[in-house]
């Protein structure tokens, strides 16, 4: 019915044109749960595309919190419970990642305390920013500049690197550029969240973090999560093609990243630390 | 700096554009955290736009199985911790919806449980869409009809209807349509899922579920979990103007769903039950 590949699926529409009726193969994003044990244990499932499972799993325990340096873990392995035993199982291989961490207990409520924690004043968007403040999450790079020339062309340059997107035109991307302007990392998901986790995952395998002479741009809207971990990998700039929550632009304000909107063209807002984008 | 209505912010943005710089307020889309209690303790926190919280408590209770009928809800209260004390601490006001069951109790670990319960053959979309059966979710209404004609006219009625990304745009939005394509309610939030929960949490309060008789058009994507509330709700057709992904297709195959997706001017693409769709 729906065929499966890994990111990909292929499947029968109808399309209904002007009263008319067509019927072809099309191309789906994939979309599958997936596992992430700490321990053998099993600590969080999302819904998100196949691929580059690692990196996710990696840039979620660390845009979480859970983990602070790649040394903390000591194997990250993609693997399923068992082997599928019928073709409508296959999907069941690799939904799940093993991670063993070292030298750090993982705070399984964590995730649940960094908004209770913080809330004595009742929860607001103040106490869910001074809980990333509580992480000792600084200011990333004030002396970064970008030329904002530079910055309208990276929306065609993440367009362009959307391998998944091109054919099914159904999910969001996260692209890291070099201060140069050079993409350096493209992830594709289902969720937006997920793109970003899988790119700082990626930075933080291959040791390259804290990202603090990049610019992140993100193909959906920069919310207030978006934000939160750009930050927590150090990440001066990004920029979205789309608008930003309130909330977003307040904790950039206040944690001192450059925030841009509505980049399209050769226009664009900017919502905090305009300085850093000079040419 | 970041004034602060109810769903929309105002600030001081900075404009780019040909190398030209230019200052205004611009409206930006409100996003706060939002804790759900059930007899008084904590259930759930969520990033959301501010406002029908109620709907959103009641409709996030009902879509995740904790309750199956509006009877159960005791009272539905929005309320604050305590007292604001300053004018930055304003938005922890109407940020907790506090409800109170009747002759029901919470499975606190119900939502993780979903996901574990049907995971026998490892973790999968099989077992999620299975996982969905085993909560008794039937076919939505097999005999429903809607005429393509009518179903090309929703995103311009939705669009119409959407006070906050008018001035903001940068929101989700789900409407609520009658077999007449009439538009009977349209939530917006910064989180696609909290304004499908809003909606369907007004169906609830008002007491008109199931929504045999209607179509859900929402703005974003159609993911699995879009679907899955759908389902819920007894929605028998969902539209969207963008793409679904396999597992949604997939959910809506198996549980008799009409899905339609890339509904844009006089075109769309149906994915499942096309027999709904007759003028």
């Amino acid at each position: 019915m729906v065929q499966r590949l890994r990111s990909i699926d292929i499947t029968q529409v109808v399309e209904w044109q002007e009263g008319a009726l067509r019927r072809f193969q099309d191309y789906l994003v994939a979309e599958e749960p997936m596992e992430i044990r700490v321990g053998g244990a099993p600590l969080s499932v999302t819904m998100r595309t196949p691929g580059h499972d690692r990196e996710l799993a990696a840039g979620f325990l660390f845009t979480e919190g859970l983990i602070q340096r790649p040394e903390q873990i000591a194997s990250i392995k993609e693997g399923a419970d068992r082997e599928p035993q019928s073709s409508d199982q296959a999907g069941a291989a690799g939904n799940l990642v093993d991670v063993e961490l070292s030298g750090t207990e993982v705070d399984r409520e964590r995730m649940q305390r960094n908004f209770f924690a913080a809330s004595s004043c009742g929860i607001c968007g103040k106490a869910s920013i001074d809980a990333i403040r509580v992480r000792g999450i600084a200011a990333p790079n004030p002396g970064f500049r970008f030329d904002p020339e530079l910055l309208c062309s990276l929306p065609d340059k993440l367009r362009a690197a959307q391998t998944i997107f091109g054919r099914t035109g159904g999910l969001h991307a996260a692209g890291l550029f070099s201060a140069e302007g050079e993409l350096i990392a493209v992830r594709e998901d289902v969720g937006r969240h997920n793109a970003v986790d899988k790119v700082v995952g990626w930075a933080l395998l291959e040791k390259r973090l804290p990202l603090s002479q990049h610019v992140l741009m993100v193909s959906g809207r920069g919310g207030f999560e978006i934000i939160q971990k750009a930050l927590v990998a150090g990440i001066p700039v990004v920029a979205s093609v789309s608008a930003p929550s309130g909330l977003a632009v307040q904790l950039a304000r206040e944690l001192g990243l450059t925030l841009v909107g509505f980049l399209r063209g050769r226009r664009f807002l900017v919502y905090s630390r305009e300085e850093r984008l000079t040419p």
